[in-house]
């Protein structure tokens, strides 16, 4: 398959996809200047898609993938600049959550917007272990609490597990959503966190409640193998976040403040 | 100033602010059960603000710090799902910018809105160089050049940089914004990562280009000194992030295709 198809009735020779290619990858034909691939282009294409997201005229397949088979873009659906910035704004770590599972679609479709998350060179390392089974995200805490208890750290969180199995690790939200990617990725704990970002606001757009997962973090991040043994993950691959999640049991009202913005301009 | 002040007359004692508070804090008053601080409350206490941001009666009062004072919430901006799938989805890497700068008051805008991106124990380390000056943005250019130089990658963008002086790092971006933080910072390579990442969005949002900044930030993480140095940051504080940032040239069209999901469910 050729990496890219022009159509030539639709080309206008605006040069934009050759401009917008991060690698340089597309040149001119010598029979009238339309965007064709050079030799290397195959070898060094990271499979980003603008040539094909950008063309104006609809004239560019990418790989077999034409403007048709691009999901839709509703121009409609663009949120104001202040849409946006509450948007981003209001999003709330949420620690008190319904005893209601979130359907498996809704956590599929959250995964599926976190994949247009950016990753260097749009490798796209991200992997999911998602604890869908409410079980099993309780018999994960109980491991965690093990290693709080060795620790001597969070004596409450111990506490409260101990006397009334109460659930201050992932305070009782029923699901556990872990990135993970391999070793060899090049960077993978900034790309991971960036997805979990958007995983996050996709969240939140959707009306499910998340909060990092700071103690269970830790205890990953600490090492404790019989937590990194019970996730059981493909050889040579490493936790970089999990969020926890599920449908809040209160509505935040408002945004209260944060601190000022600490900035250089230069 | 106490921590919490409740207004009697209006707190329904209804324990939401209880239940909220991510270190249980709040507990209930010997004289009728209004929400009143535990005694350790302002030592261990995050400056979070939920039990202000969730009181469905705006009866309390946080450091000082009533309803009136928190930013306004319009539930009528919210994104519909669809609506913030596709905000997520559509923002893209832009590496073909227009000849115009970003106005002072856009790029404070987009910095403010980051201040509300989640932090490990809400410490809110990331602190930000906004290197405005497009001049600035060169000179930095040139110390990226001489490190590929003497590194011997990316000879393509060395040699369109001694040719031309075209600007293959930062892709002829007016402004570079990075994230840096104090090494004593609890979790700052992540803070400071989705912070990069709400700018990021928030930009998307205010139809402002942006990239992330890999190859500046491989010097940067390559410890190449002249780099550093010529950055100025305050002692003990490191870069976590950047990004290029200014006016796409050219709009998007379409959202290309991904990977597909890559999920294991337990």
């Amino acid at each position: 398959m050729e990496l890219i198809n022009v159509d030539r009735s639709k080309c206008k020779r605006d040069g934009i996809c050759i401009s917008e290619c991060p690698f340089s990858l597309i040149g001119e034909s010598e029979d009238g200047g339309y965007p064709v691939a050079r030799k290397a282009a195959p070898r060094i294409c990271i499979d980003c898609g603008h040539c094909l997201a950008v063309c104006p005229h609809g004239a560019l397949t990418f790989k077999g993938q034409g403007p048709e088979s691009c999901l839709p873009l509703d121009r409609k659906l663009n949120p104001t600049p202040e849409a946006a910035a509450q948007f981003l704004r209001s999003r709330r770590s949420i620690r008190t959550y319904k005893d209601k599972p979130v359907p498996r679609e809704v956590l599929e479709q959250l995964l599926d917007i976190s994949r247009w998350a950016p990753s260097a060179k749009n490798a796209q390392p991200t992997k999911w272990l998602v604890i869908e089974s409410t079980a099993e995200v309780r018999r994960l805490i109980g491991l965690v609490v093990e290693w709080l208890r060795e620790n001597g750290s969070f004596p409450g969180v111990v506490a409260a597990w101990d006397l009334a199995e109460r659930d201050l690790v992932l305070r009782g939200a029923p699901h556990l959503v872990i990135a993970y990617a391999s070793e060899k990725a090049l960077k993978p704990e900034i790309d991971c966190t960036i997805a979990l970002t958007y995983l996050d606001l996709a969240a939140h757009g959707m009306g499910v409640g998340t909060c990092w997962a700071g103690i269970f973090l830790g205890a990953i991040f600490n090492n404790y193998l019989p937590l990194i043994e019970a996730l059981g993950l493909p050889e040579n691959h490493r936790v970089h976040g999990a969020l926890m999640l599920g449908y809040p049991k209160y509505r935040y009202q408002r945004i209260p403040q944060r601190k000022a913005t600490d900035a250089i301009w230069r």
